[in-house]
């Protein structure tokens, strides 16, 4: 019997141990502390955080990082971005050679602006990083514990890791793709939760399903043009960790990021709704990334501007959305696309109309 | 003031004649008979088809063909894709070297499997061919009663023409950008139907979100395919009347074709959803044609094809659902959409997982 490691008691990384447990792994889950294992085994996870299930007697909750990691072949690392570094750094003396390593965050560090495999990759022996793997997708955490069906992909630059990590994490009804593009699958999921604000803020302020899904494919577009700036293959913003994601996250009362948006469009603060909350919204931090990294690097990124201006500087949701509307009429996004491989600029301009 | 003629009483092209109006523009509203245009007249269109909104007095409904074109600088058409070869044939005598001809149907037509755009090429006068545009985008004729934003498309070969119409179509809140790719803009249009036949049928059989966006995002792969082997842009498929159209499509409970889908779901025969119907769910003839379509090209559509076993052999839901995840795992859409710049073959075959 294989023996993994998940590394984070959050709600996709309890999930995760629950399905790969019922299909029969020794799943190891560590907590940050002893007394947190000790909480979690006793009392069950927190049902406002992760309702309708128990965990599985058979998964073994520790918060000793040596036991967690015993004859592990695989480590899933399912923790909100901020911590990557700090829990990777915990368990990194623990990983062999064959060791997978898979990460589950969709978010950048905040002061490296980097993705969470590099931010591994730094945290571990370099010799290992051929074992590294990201996993995203269109998954909400609940629907995927009720044995809904649901697909993901798994990327890694070594195709071997990559068919690893399919094999390990496939279930019944959990159909998982394998993908080369580390940087798209990682970007993808990233940045599709910057989409994810606007759309809340959208229906937050009733615009409807015609503005929301225009809101949403320009996000697209401008999300895969940074995306393709910073190495990405533009296609995968098409795939599941691009497209697929964004569908999910903007269409569910189950994301936390539109959430967040709801609630901005109401009129209510940031510091407020995120002290309500008891899991990260991951694409509040990763605005402030991507403006910074687009503002680098000369790109036009109309939305993610104004999501941040309301996120960080207190702008008005509803006048915001008007300015974007106004300035979006013009020649359509055929070709736009190809301008991207190039550097994407400028296509997007208002053309006068009547 | 410019005058224009609106062909077709369809909840759209209802809700076009009432925001032109608004614009100050003088509509004309043809109906098919003159009775019919005297029942509109005294008794405003039936409410059920078309709520919470009057008609202007400013439009001047008619059933004369003559008196509906006169001085028309621009006719729309916006009838169901089966009668719009009838349609055009009646208004095509009265058209000049400078009316703008817009179609806003989103079918295709049964027999010759033509767009409409080729439909109307063939019944009017060759000389007026360049004058010929079609609309499409997430427009739920609903929401845009209502003034809530939306954008929109227009496509014509020749660019003077998307200006035009662009021009003509443009309100406050309803923002219309141009594009030349005739062939994708109205493939996308009709095309996205059938994936809202499927998403309707996720939605009843109650397989969530995450189901629902891997399903859209393949969904969206396989009509781009078939679209770039008839000749279309791929690009245009991501944009508004591409993955736009289908996001409001498949998320809105105001979509026939995605009502058509639940209903499927619940186990309805197909004759006695349409009979309950007052509007045409154009995918349902859609997913005929392009069946046939893909069969003569040889493209794979692995969807479609299920849809149309759906629709037309009777075929269990839950069991084509089943087929279309066991069908599905493997390696991911990236470079998938290179492949479909020449033709779209066999990269989504299934490799073996745990």
């Amino acid at each position: 019997m294989q023996n993994i490691t998940i590394i984070g008691t959050t709600s996709w990384g309890m999930t995760l141990a629950c399905r790969l447990a019922e299909k029969g792994l020794k799943v190891n889950l560590w907590t940050r502390t002893p007394s947190e294992a000790e909480t979690l085994r006793r009392d069950g996870p927190n049902p406002q955080r992760f309702p309708e299930t128990a965990l599985p007697p058979q998964i073994n909750i520790t918060g000793d990082a040596a036991e967690a990691m015993e004859k592990s072949s695989a480590m899933l690392l399912v923790v909100p971005s901020p911590t990557m570094r700090q829990n990777i750094s915990c368990v990194a003396g623990y990983l062999t050679d064959k060791t997978l390593v898979i990460s589950a965050a969709k978010g950048l560090e905040v002061d490296s602006r980097k993705r969470m495999s590099e931010v591994i990759a730094e945290e571990i022996n370099p010799e290992f990083q051929r074992n590294i793997a990201v996993l995203s997708g269109p998954n909400l955490a609940l629907e995927i514990r009720r044995h809904l069906p649901a697909a993901a992909v798994v990327a890694a630059t070594n195709t071997g890791t990559a068919r690893k990590a399919q094999r390990l994490l496939s279930c019944p009804n959990f159909c998982v793709f394998t993908n080369t593009d580390v940087i798209g699958v990682e970007l993808g999921g990233a940045l599709k939760n910057i989409i994810a604000l606007g759309a809340g803020i959208a229906d937050g302020l009733g615009y409807g399903d015609n503005a929301k899904a225009a809101f949403i494919t320009r996000g697209l577009t401008e999300i895969t043009a940074l995306g393709t700036a910073l190495g990405a293959n533009p296609l995968t913003f098409s795939g599941l960790a691009g497209l697929g994601d964004i569908i999910t996250t903007c269409a569910s009362p189950l994301s936390r990021n539109h959430f967040v948006g709801v609630e901005l469009a109401k009129g209510r603060k940031l510091t407020e709704i995120r002290g309500a909350m008891s899991e990260v919204a991951e694409g509040i931090n990763t605005t402030l990334v991507v403006s910074d990294l687009a503002r680098g690097l000369g790109i036009e990124m109309p939305i993610t501007e104004r999501i941040f201006r309301i996120l960080y500087e207190n702008a008005d949701c509803r006048e915001m959305a008007d300015e974007l509307m106004g300035a979006n009429a013009g020649h359509e996004l055929s070709g736009r696309r190809w301008d991207l491989h190039s550097r994407f600029r400028g296509s997007e301009r208002a053309t006068p109309t009547a």
